[in-house]
């Protein structure tokens, strides 16, 4: 019973298939085959409209790449507290932007409050150069914390964003997930929300290694190149991601993985709902489920073999009020079986 | 028939049939599973000593980290004039060592002369705060020419490297190949040799990415895991590195590919030695063939579908008299067949 | 009336005559001359110990080099919320250090709690390559709020720092005011108490422009030649900072211009205390006296030509209870006048 | 006898006399005063335009900071071999553009050949990620052989650097002496002939320490605040900089100081004419004289005091035919006094 994180899943059949169908011959490297030029163009039209692709092995280097493309002089990327870009890539964002500073915006359910991140953006109204200046506003989708923005939620981000000159960025390390449950299409909750630059995740949907930056304005996109390839990011046989890629988006896979994997998350909060001794931490949107339960049932499962982590409590919950309740994280994925989830909540339901 | 490069091939058999075994089921993220100890450890013995391995996505990014766990400012990294650190990466090491400058170093057949190094160490060997400082030297085996560094060249550069307190970096991009080519085993063509720390590369001897920083004292490599991370270098399905390397070297399946990739080369090089047309430029020491031939007679071959690229024309080759003339690369990999060779062969004996 | 700051002065008489004296003849450049060694000689003297010292040009460039000399990757620099590493080096120590994140420790009247302190240091007791790893701590002497840390706080602080295995750096912009204060040694204020390595800063008690870094282990210095000229902070005509810090430390000078400053800011007190508009917010131990005052009547004496600053409200100081109220900075420096200060206490006892 | 550098010499007596009446008083810190602003209003009056000025501490902060400005990821800047950013600077380019490379450009007495320059810019004219791209091109004048660009020779350059799309950066470290030689305006000898960003020197010429990068277009320099607080550039009591800018543009003093160097370098030639022991190397044009003279000679020639560098010899100079005979820099500046030009003189005519 794996629910540590979506990243110890492997990958989709398909899309082992599709790597192994494409390992013969020979093809362009570095990304200038008619296959990656194909796969590039679909992302048009997933997106609809012209949009720059450029594909890199992790999604901390899709971030990171992403904000150094916006690199301004003591800039500030104004993004959630508990975000990857903060809590989880060990300085990458500052050292690909020769320092900029990640400002820690709070918000309940793991999303910027509007109203914080307005607060925060006045600060930088007039300019004081000791201070440094704004570079950019980063959102995640889903967040750290499972929850999604609402389509609204992003327009008034993306708004306040604009006002101040600035660009916003998504995170979009589990972008299907949120996708599904809003059920909006890909341009919805990007470009048309108001999104000018996003990290598209793929690797924790099924994908062994395959994430992409995708800039709605290519004309902002011109230094992309080279700063991929000076951050070591070009991959030669770069058609191991395409052909992940290529299945991934074909037949809407990406949304059936997704999919499932938000489901498996629901299924197993109708149990935890049932239990008496684990409790939903608060309603999740995608799919990681975050519960609170005793200390020592948890160690109890952990030692039945059931996978996941214990998680540092957010500013934003008061939910746990005893040193012997602890915060935890339950993450689903595409290779979450039902079985899986039963026999947890079967294990939690005693 | 395509002799561009080696990294236009795909995957070879066994290391797609590995990738497809290992994408099920969970697994460790981020490199911590047991599985992913395991390979780790092949290099152990491999290596016949304790080494430190790092796996890492690319070429430009074993390199740059390699000379990012060196780096001392204002320094300089001694390197052939032609190696790929100076020519190929972008700036990834300049970028990742916060400025260290690559010094070209000359010597024939894309090898460094020993007494060029010298002179060149020699020039720093009083302390002048305004130039700056040396900080390591970087060797390729095999080198760019398709060359191969003896074990008395690599030591005494690596004499020389020491004896200037410095450290010896080789790039291994055609690990595999080189050391076919010298009969000598793992450890003997590095750290017996005195190779500090080695870009080992597997990319273009038939794996999809995978690459590996090798330190020979462990002690050295304490702050990589974090220069790693930092460098958007950490794949959270490490694993999917992992499957590629444990077929690779499960087996002798890499030497079995580099040998296959050289003998390729060599029987090129029977065909062009018997042509009237072609000329081969210098003697091929691993798999990267060079020749001179009329630029009327390549145009011919692209036109026939034969694929290869014109190369600059190195300080110490003057084997190329007339501008009607041109210097090309013909690159033979684990994908190349007989049957291409020959008719490669036959294209160019008519 | 000018009491912005105490960079609104320009030099002291005996530093200025230092200058003019030594403005003839030739002198060997970028500090090699024994003139800058006899200096850096003295510095020994005062610190009671063998130290490595480097003039660099800006308080800035001394914070930012000294952290410089400590970088690790990801890293961690643990300083007060309100610190000038913080709030007014554009982003300095996170450019020149390749990105290590500045993280704030909150604390009353500008000073770092320790156990806040010791609270985020136990974060990083296990090592986690995600989050980055601790690099440093920084204190600032007198703070930022005009507080000065006792010997006593400090060696808590720097007790801390050494077991887990840090190094402490201190700020020392206002060195002299904090010195006075405490009747302290200048030896007794850094190494005995645990410091590291010294911003010493004498720029705005009298200098033009004159910081030193202090590496009280000469040892932990060896690569900051380079990374001082690197920095653009090596002077050719370095017996400029040379010369003034020459009259600087002779004969005591510094110490009787910062105790002019903190007496200008106590006699200042006194007056603020009888005053029925204005409230010395809270205790001044060095040269800025803080207090709060109707908005209204700070107008009226900025309009009557008295110089100071409008102050962020810290976030440990509940004294402003009304929009109305404002919180401000009256800074003394080696050239307020009892005539100014008594001028602007007749303002506001009015 | 002191030859060894111009910065070597102090203050001239009427900058220093100006540092000494700027002393007293208060005034706004970080170049915020109206004394701050007239002196960078001098500047447009000086070039004839309106210009961005802003001041910094060092010759290498200056032409770094430039550079800064004109930053693209794998940029290469074209430069002389023999250049100041190239050999004099510990990587402070490389380091403030975050990894651009300096790119040498050959050419006889210092100054670049348009040609080489032309044929090194054309191998960039098809975009080649692995490579890099060019970034800027960057002229000394005066040069480091103490040689002059002519006005025609500049616009060449300029011409080939515009039609590549780059901008053209001036390192004027002796950009009084140049313009004293070729009789030019300050407008003639940089925008009108194709100069975008100038590093305009005064240390070297009679000034502490007092350098000013100077953009042509206002509107290229919108992100230099930021980047020269974030290089720890901004000075806090800059007055210390305008004052001596203000004595040194005053009365044409900056014209008197550079004419009076250029002519002992000249007085100084005709005694070296006439001398059988030593030669003079190449014509000067500025105040920096090369000579070769026996070994035996230099060394005894600094027995008796006279202090000089040896200098290492330019690829295009075939003047030096044995061992015995060494290449020396002697340089004259606003300090040099006729007398100690004649006694050398009279030294080598012995």
């Amino acid at each position: 019973m794996n629910f540590a994180s979506d990243n110890w899943a492997g990958a989709a059949k398909e899309i082992a298939a599709s790597l192994s169908d494409h390992s013969g011959g020979f093809s362009a490297a570095y990304g200038d085959s008619e296959f990656d030029r194909s796969v590039e163009r679909r992302f048009n039209e997933i997106f609809e409209r012209e949009v720059a692709v450029y594909f890199v092995g992790t999604g901390t280097a899709a971030n990171s790449l992403s904000l150094s493309s916006m690199t301004r002089p003591g800039g500030f990327v104004f993004c959630h507290r508990e975000s990857h870009l903060i809590e989880d890539e060990c300085g990458a964002p500052e050292f690909f932007t020769s320092g900029a500073r990640m400002s820690p915006i709070d918000g309940p359910m793991g999303r910027m409050d509007v109203e914080a991140l307005g607060k925060k953006l006045a600060q930088f109204e007039s300019i004081f150069v000791h201070h440094g200046q704004p570079m950019a506003v980063s959102v995640t989708q889903a967040t750290e914390a499972g929850s999604v923005y609402s389509i609204d939620h992003l327009k008034q981000i993306s708004q306040l964003t604009h006002d101040h000159g600035l660009k916003l960025h998504m995170d979009g390390a589990r972008f299907a997930n949120a996708m599904v449950r809003l059920g909006a299409t890909p341009a919805e909750m990007t470009w048309k929300s108001g999104v000018d630059v996003l990290s598209f995740g793929a690797t924790k949907n099924g994908c062994w290694c395959a994430e992409a930056i995708i800039f709605f304005d290519p004309d902002h996109a011109k230094q992309v190149p080279f700063i991929r390839k000076r951050a070591a990011q070009l991959f030669s046989k770069t058609r191991f991601i395409t052909a992940q890629l290529d299945a991934y988006l074909k037949n809407d896979l990406w949304i059936q993985l997704a999919s499932h994997a938000n489901q498996m998350a629901q299924r197993l909060i109708v149990g935890i709902k049932a239990s008496k001794n684990v409790t939903l931490a608060w309603p999740c949107e995608s799919n990681e489920v975050f519960v609170t339960m005793p200390k020592l049932l948890a160690a109890e499962l952990e030692r039945a073999g059931v996978s996941f982590y214990p998680w540092p409590i957010p500013t934003w919950f008061a939910g746990v009020k005893s040193p012997e309740i602890g915060l935890y994280r339950l993450v689903t994925s595409f290779a979450t079986t039902s079985k899986e989830v039963d026999d947890l909540i079967q294990r939690i339901s005693g």
